[in-house]
């Protein structure tokens, strides 16, 4: 590469317009310039590529004179080019949102040789400022040097009319041209105050406002009424620059959808198997986390050959321990390779996912993909999904279920933490489908291997957490991060309140995760119930039945009570209730004793209830009530049976625990009124039936074995 | 008739024995000495029959001196039979309880020429008490001379010693001879200190007891350990003796039951009706009564032949008169007369009864039977069964149903008031059957015409109501009251709290008189569902159908609430309601504004609650309890239906008040849930549904007329 490159072949030549920037990197932004420059036909001759950056940090400090130097040398042959514009624009944050001719229409309505784009602060000598011509309350007064345009003759003149070294500031320069009036009116030198062809958005964002119309996509600015067509993200608003060029150039309209996705992509569908890129996925357990069996499973279920996957394990948490064995043990041998630190090794999270990155570079993978362990990563397709995407950092876009937690940040503040973008919500919730440049992701990712090299240590960090550390890195770097919602990829679980005191400690999860809890415990014919015209079962008169769990809560809950082991007595006198006193004991255990009586209620409100207002029409008592909720045993030697009596409710519900003829033989419930016995329960149905009047019922012997059910008097 | 008669004829003459007794007129309490003289084949002489009687009121003063110048006259021709011992007695208020033999060989065992009665009590001249030979403590120290035995000629020497006026005390003329110590000795004169013969029991009631042996009844005195013969009701105890002597005589005993009854009874089978006695009914209304309309209509029902029947009314209430006219209307003309004292006459309870015996009288009716408006003589051959007993004034005995309170009393004090008797819960409560002398009784009645001409005006008096006057006299004259319980003749409704101040009174009689308030208003055929293996009828299903109210009820409920008047507006907004506000309103009455909660919830109670617990096995609620009771009343212009709901209720009960297709067209119960209508609703028939879960139901659309129902929500 030389200092001077002729790179994006257009049109605009032909009518007269060529565009110069200055790069010395082909950085993000860059390439999203080029995009913008060749969607619109626009020719492009970039200078400076590969040289060494000597300008300083422009985006906060003044700088950039090499900018200045650069092009006084790249465009010195254009001086006699009479029949030539030249516009000269930065690169890394701008993009251009229309063509020549517009442009060019445009600098000719401005009446001037030169025009320079303008801002609304003085920089970077803000002593200056009253020296400026005034303008309108609309318009804004300072020159901004990241975008001018002019005859190729006084543009070649005023690059070489002062002196300037590479680290001096570019705006200076042409401010101090600008500010000396003869000059001024020699060049015939404006600004483009009203931005009708360059929108400076540093203080400027509430100025302007997105606008579609059909596929296009351009900027509106409200305070002038005219529509810029370089659209310039100079300052300290790069996040925010960058989430309005999501939409720019075309890229997303309200029509059209995301048109920036199709582009830049890549497909495994020709590639054989074997051929496909290496993998190395690096799973974080840094908290307790719940359903990470679940989590686990969904790698497990990957759609990506084994043999093209490393497996790096951080597991910081001993309680997950043997759920990390059951992972490894359901594919022992058929990944790459297998790496896991355990809570033995007393490994920091920073340094664990350093080292993540550095086992990928090690084992020359291709990409790094991070799933830490609250990830439900339902979608077996999302690491193909994501390498097809093709974008370097690039997140599968996951929310806590019907919340707005999401694994991304739409914007940032200034000090690098969270703050709302006006489009949170509707990517958040999935009324802006796409792939979103954004500030900030975490939780799961995947990042190129070309990338890698300059990640290493980057999440170790003085001021912050991991993640926060490598996006502020990848931030500084120019880096874009992506996420894309253009797929269902899955969810994120709620650990917050995790409470991990139990046996099973999903079961508690109710509340906060039910979309988990549900999908691991509630029967998958539950709904079928609910639906119209649904024929639901009727063992007995005015007794239904049922699908409700899953065999495995049936299993966890029996542990769990088994675990709790505090069986009462099946005595009249019970300590237990208010009264002290059951008519009809049963060796139980209530709800309330294994602290799960909250969540039953909310069980009964949320599943339980529909069901009854299914079967007995009119009854609406939501949420239901409930004092006595209980797992009974019946066993040969304890208590076999339970005689005939009534329930202290308006209809009880009574949940089969395991099976008969299997688990246990005998037992079942008889209701005497109609000489009717549902003897065949199923594991998981729930029997419900009235409770108080008509159902006089009783408990039938169990033979052998153990019977578990799990009975509640709803409304006593 | 002389002075002197031979009135009965035994065989005791030829055994040695004579007996003697001194009487003016032959009272009842004469023929019941009589009647035992007979039984044990004594032969008795009476003297004085048709004397005009001087010897004062030898009960409770001095006196009786003309039975010593009578039997003087009347024995002087057996001086010389020294084959005769004599024994005189009392007649009025003695029985023999065994014969000669039996009497002479205890007279011969005492080893005297003449054996005087004894007594506790020295009498009349108490000074003399100390001049008595002592006694043990266990025996009677002084003479009595109501009875004793001796050989003739001591005898006749005896009664002519010393001189003696009619009104001097014969005891006193007996004593002065027993306390002579040489007449003592000279006549060999004995007292009976042990009551070997003789038993009086002024003062010794505690000391006897009566004891049955097969079909023998008689006194045993348990201080001495004999049994006496002679029973004399000496002294003010005559109502304790007559009770005494129901048994004795073999009257009664628990082997054999009343033997009396059988005795001394006419028939009326071989009697034409027109030869039937005429019989004046007098029936009493003084005081507010309930269920009157069946008083009358038992009266109007008695098995007799009405040209035998005058009818006599004192109607002192107002409140009914329309029930009198009722009456007389039901049977016009076919009274032999008809005579109606109204409230306007504003005559006294007493003169009313003293007229009706006047009327009697007047009319030469052969018996006067007295109906007090508080009888419910459900027996029709009452009237029958009491002149074929044949006493002169006669009860049948009646109680409130389960009460102990009755028409009679069986003892009596000192004052003339109530006393309990030993016997009268036996008699009161049907555990001993008989025709019993009882010394008062009242309400229901029959008197021989030939006791009349002795009442009139008999039922006035300064001291006692007309009852206890009537009853205070004939005690005096020596007149038998009795009451039989051979039959069960009907019960005496209880008035005391009888509250008037409604339309149909007897509604809210539940409580005070159960009975009656059951037999006219429960059907018939309601406790044919409480029968074992009964068939209860189910027209939906868990929907029972009971009859439960007769017609009348509803028609009386009905006319109660329309008399009200305040129907509800059928609006949600109620303020009879704790809440203020009823969902499913209905246009109706509740209970309480018409003052029969309470009474509701003890039908609910008392005839619900077990046709609950028959249909609704082991479901046990008493008593039920019950907020919502009301009458609901259908109109086509007014609310013509009820739309679909749930009852706050565990079961509710919906009496059907009127008849589909005569009274209403329409109308009807549909349970949704099971596609069942109960369309041909049955007047006075009870639904029983359950309230709240299964049985969603609608009241149908009344298109014609008014259906009014009776609703219940029970246990809510
Ligand atoms: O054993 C059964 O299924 C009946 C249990 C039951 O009725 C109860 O717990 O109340
Ligand atoms: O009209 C009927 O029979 C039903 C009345 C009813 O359901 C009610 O009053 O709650
Ligand atoms: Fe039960
Ligand atoms: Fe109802
Ligand atoms: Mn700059
Ligand atoms: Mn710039
Ligand atoms: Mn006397
Ligand atoms: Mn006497």
């Amino acid at each position: 590469l030389s200092g001077l490159a002729a790179v994006s072949q257009g049109s605009s030549i032909d009518d007269g317009l060529l565009i110069v920037t200055v790069a010395t990197e082909e950085t993000d932004g860059f390439r999203r310039f080029m995009r913008s420059a060749k969607k619109y036909d626009l020719d492009v001759e970039v200078h400076g590529l590969g040289v060494k950056w000597e300008g300083g940090d422009v985006a906060t400090y003044p700088g950039g004179g090499q900018k200045v130097l650069l092009l006084r040398d790249g465009l010195k042959d254009y001086k006699l080019r009479d029949d030539l514009k030249i516009m000269f624009v930065d690169s890394y944050d701008l993009v251009f949102t229309n063509g020549a001719k517009d442009i060019l229409e445009r600098f000719e309505r401005l009446q001037a040789s030169i025009v320079f784009s303008a801002e609304g602060f003085c920089w970077p000598d803000e002593s200056l400022a009253s020296s400026f011509p005034t303008v309108k309350s609309n318009e804004k007064r300072y020159l901004n040097s990241g975008g001018f345009i002019g005859n190729a003759k006084e543009v070649v003149e005023m690059l070489n009319h002062l002196d300037i070294a590479p680290a001096d500031d570019d705006q200076l320069y042409y401010t101090q041209i600008y500010l000396d009036s003869s000059l001024r009116h020699q060049w015939s030198i404006k600004l483009d105050t009203r931005s009708e062809i360059f929108q400076n958005l540093n203080g400027a964002l509430g100025d302007v406002t997105l606008k579609f119309m059909g596929t296009h996509s351009y900027l509106y600015n409200i305070k002038t009424g005219v529509t810029p067509v370089v659209i310039h993200g100079n300052g300290p608003i790069k996040a925010e620059f960058n989430r309005l060029a999501n939409y720019l150039v075309d890229g997303w309209t309200a029509n059209s959808g995301c048109q920036t996705c199709k582009e830049d992509t890549i497909t495994l569908k020709e590639v054989k198997e074997d051929d496909y890129p290496s993998v190395l996925i690096a799973l974080f357990v840094e908290v307790p986390s719940p359903f990470i069996a679940e989590y686990f499973q969904a790698v497990t279920a990957l759609n990506y050959p084994k043999n093209k996957i490393h497996i790096f394990i951080h597991n910081a948490v001993k309680f997950h321990e043997k759920d990390v064995t059951t992972f490894l043990e359901a594919a022992p041998e058929s990944y790459l390779s297998v790496t896991t630190v355990s809570p033995n090794d007393n490994l920091s999270e920073d340094a664990a996912r350093n080292w993540a990155v550095d086992e990928c570079i090690k084992k020359n993978c291709n990409y790094l993909m991070v799933i830490d362990s609250l990830v439900q990563m339902t979608n077996p397709d999302t690491l193909k999904i994501l390498i097809e995407q093709n974008r370097t950092v690039l997140a599968p876009m996951m929310t806590r279920v019907g919340k707005l937690w999401s694994n991304f940040w739409g914007a940032i503040n200034q000090q690098g933490f969270y703050a709302r973008s006006e489009d949170y919500t509707d990517i958040a919730e999935n009324r802006r489908i796409g792939v979103w440049n954004v500030p900030y992701l975490t939780t799961v990712y995947l990042v190129h291997a070309s990338v890698l090299p300059n990640l290493q240590q980057a999440y170790t960090s003085d001021l912050f957490d991991p993640d926060m550390a490598i996006c502020s890195f990848l931030r500084k770097q120019g880096r874009f991060m992506f996420v894309t919602n253009r797929f269902n990829f899955g969810h994120l679980v709620d650990n917050e309140h995790f409470d991990t005191k139990h046996l099973h400690n999903e079961l508690y999860q109710i509340f906060d995760n039910p979309y988990d809890w549900e999908k691991r415990y509630i029967h998958e014919n539950y709904s079928k119930s609910l639906e119209d015209g649904a024929e639901i079962s009727s063992p007995c008169p005015d007794v239904f039945w049922f699908p409700v769990y899953k065999p495995i809560f049936c299993q966890q809950l029996i542990e769990e009570m088994e675990n709790f082991g505090q069986w009462s007595g099946g005595k009249n006198d019970d300590p237990r209730l208010a009264g002290g006193y059951e008519n009809v004991p049963t060796v139980d255990i209530h709800m309330n004793q294994i602290g799960m009586e909250k969540h039953w209620l909310h069980f009964l409100s949320k599943y339980v209830q529909p069901l009854q207002q299914k079967v007995f029409l009119g009854y609406i008592s939501d949420p239901p009530r409930a004092i006595m909720m209980f797992t009974v045993r019946y066993r040969p030697d304890e208590q076999p049976l339970l005689r005939p009596h009534h329930d202290s409710s308006t209809y009880t519900t009574n949940i089969a625990l395991n099976r008969p003829e299997i688990d246990f033989e005998g037992g079942g419930c008889r209701f005497i009124r109609y000489n009717c016995s549902v003897l065949a329960t199923r594991q998981g149905w729930m029997l419900m039936h009235p409770g108080r009047l008509t159902h006089f019922h009783e408990g039938l012997r169990v033979t052998k074995g153990t019977r578990y059910i799990m009975v509640t008097f709803v409304d006593p």
